[in-house]
């Protein structure tokens, strides 16, 4: 077996004929020698990592199909492993990854603040690229969206509709070193006057998705001159559909209910759906939803839901490119690679109703 | 750095001094000594691979949780690689698996029939795992569903409401040697009597899921002595959603158009669905739909969807614990498992409605 080690991975001492016995065998076995021989040339392995924060999220799954189809064009081989949000569990996937010699690894940081095993990867020349969120405190690529303003985009088109009463729904733990995706916004924190919830500024630089795009939410009512009824844009505890819906319920029950709502992404969309359902409400009559992703569901509910469309394939394309170019050498400065957005205006928004308003 | 590898792997000649300054250095990044030295010391790397047939499936999403779940508990990471149903594809992933030294795969075949690349697997003693889907001479555990059973209870649901023009949406390309898992059944193959599409009889033991599924459409109406209308049991061209709206669309157009549904899967059922929107029809008052798979979106469509719900998750987190019992020495004969399904019967279905009757 050692024998067979040395021969395969070309290190050590092995006579020729023994060699040759060797491969012969690999081919048998389905191996290919050239794949082995030209890993060996190049050093390297010819096979990337990928850490996905939590591989249910369709998100992630989309992604990787991205990630997939780029390397494959390159001959490379991808690993998914998942963190289920977990920075233990992140951890883990990236040490199980070096130790299979993976020749980089792209990730969706699940830590934030310090991330030293992060940093370590970097130190080491394994290239790291960061994909949805990023680390500032990590110098690799990242590529992301523009979080805050596509936030903005999606209130701005209730606001301009005309409602005033928008309920955010987004588990947006805002603290000032719990944030992770750069935002470049010199506007004032608009969170300011919400007392309960999203209140906290966040690190103009480094913040999760759903704080940046409950930024973008209050930056939206800033621009509008709609004040923020804090009881509308208190933190979804837990980030599960079933909390989502809870939140909802409880903003319905209100005696001043929100006209629309803001879910800042695809599970807290779900949970929406399911708490005005449950409360029998029609869209866009009694109420509006703009959501983010446009995930399969979001076209066959009734009426289809407005929806934030993230790139999420083409990310995945872009971060499997600049991870291929760092592997083939590319040493000029990290860089943020920030894909556009789109809102797609379907039937479930519309002005404030009769019933709503 | 043949030198570290030494150390880290346990082969060849280190000096101790040097082992020892590795080894630190291994720490300061990441690495943790003691997994290196347990999985040198019980020739393992404590790591399997899976690899799913579609990543955007959430079948494969789901299943990938319980198989990391279990696989956590007992130390081992998990490495998805994606086949994209092309058998090439799978070949390269079982390739690059066993070069990463995985202790085990778990994989849902995409190729049909001959099988070496995973016969040799099996011969070369890696633990091998099916799931969803099984290949009969390939010596290895399976984790299925019983697929005919499932369907023939979706559409004897159909059936008992008083439906008697059931629409099949299934790709199901159903030929003696393009079919996967294993079905222990007697029965004639209804199909004779349907002269375009599902016609001919699959092997009994290896079928693929959407085929056998066919098969229980057809074993449904032949045990309730209500003939099948090959109009409305033609194969589905491509595995797609746009394919099966097409399908759907062109039966809603014919002069008897059907009462009734049952798609094969989630992919076949939103194609489905699409198609029914389109086409302005309501369920159940217009057209009853049964579909496979309990996913988010059946309960939020209006109204919700009655499903077969698969126990995708328990067949991910079964498949990795035969894996590691296998891992673990396990030597008994392999054995297939099949997971109970249930009906969920929500709105979508009810008797044939006046405007359908």
């Amino acid at each position: 077996m050692a024998t067979a080690a040395r021969a395969l991975g070309g290190y050590g001492y092995v006579s020729p004929a023994t060699r040759e016995q060797v491969l012969a065998a690999a081919v048998r076995l389905g191996y290919q020698p050239n794949d082995v021989a030209r890993s060996m040339r190049a050093k390297t392995t010819r096979t990337i990592g990928f850490v996905g924060a939590d591989i249910v999220n369709p998100f992630f799954a989309n992604a990787m199909r991205g990630v997939s189809d780029v390397a494959r064009q390159h001959g490379f081989d991808v690993f998914l492993t998942n963190s289920d949000e977990r920075l233990d569990l992140e951890q883990q996937a990236v040490r199980a990854l070096l130790v299979k010699q993976v020749d980089g690894i792209i990730l969706a940081p699940t830590g934030v603040g310090d991330a030293p095993h992060l940093r370590s990867v970097v130190e080491s020349g394994t290239p790291l690229v960061f994909i949805d969120r990023a680390l500032a405190d990590v110098p690799a690529d990242s590529i992301c969206i523009d979080n805050v303003a596509a936030a903005e985009t999606a209130v701005g088109h209730l606001l301009a509709l005309g409602h005033r009463r928008i309920a955010l729904v987004a588990e947006s733990p805002v603290t000032g070193d719990d944030a992770r995706c750069p935002v470049t916004d010199d506007d004032e924190w608009a969170a300011r006057s919400v007392p309960d919830g999203v209140s906290e500024r966040p690190d103009d630089r480094v913040i999760v998705p759903s704080a940046a795009r409950a930024h973008g939410y209050l930056r939206a009512h800033r621009a509008a001159g709609v004040p923020v009824d804090s009881r509308l844009a208190r933190r979804v505890p837990r980030y599960s559909q079933e909390a989502a819906r809870d939140e909802v319920r409880r903003m319905l029950a209100l005696p001043d209910p929100p006209t629309a709502l803001f879910a800042s992404d695809n599970i807290m969309g779900l949970g929406t759906v399911v708490a005005l359902r449950e409360a029998g409400l029609t869209m866009p009559d009694d109420i509006s939803l703009v959501t983010f992703d446009d995930l399969d569901w979001t076209a066959i509910t009734t009426p289809p839901i407005t929806v934030i469309r993230q790139p999420v394939y083409d990310m995945g394309a872009e971060a499997a490119r600049r991870l291929l170019a760092r592997v083939n050498g590319d040493t000029s400065p990290p860089a943020r690679v920030e894909l556009p957005v789109r809102l797609l205006v379907r039937g479930s928004t519309a002005r404030p109703g009769p019933r709503s308003s």
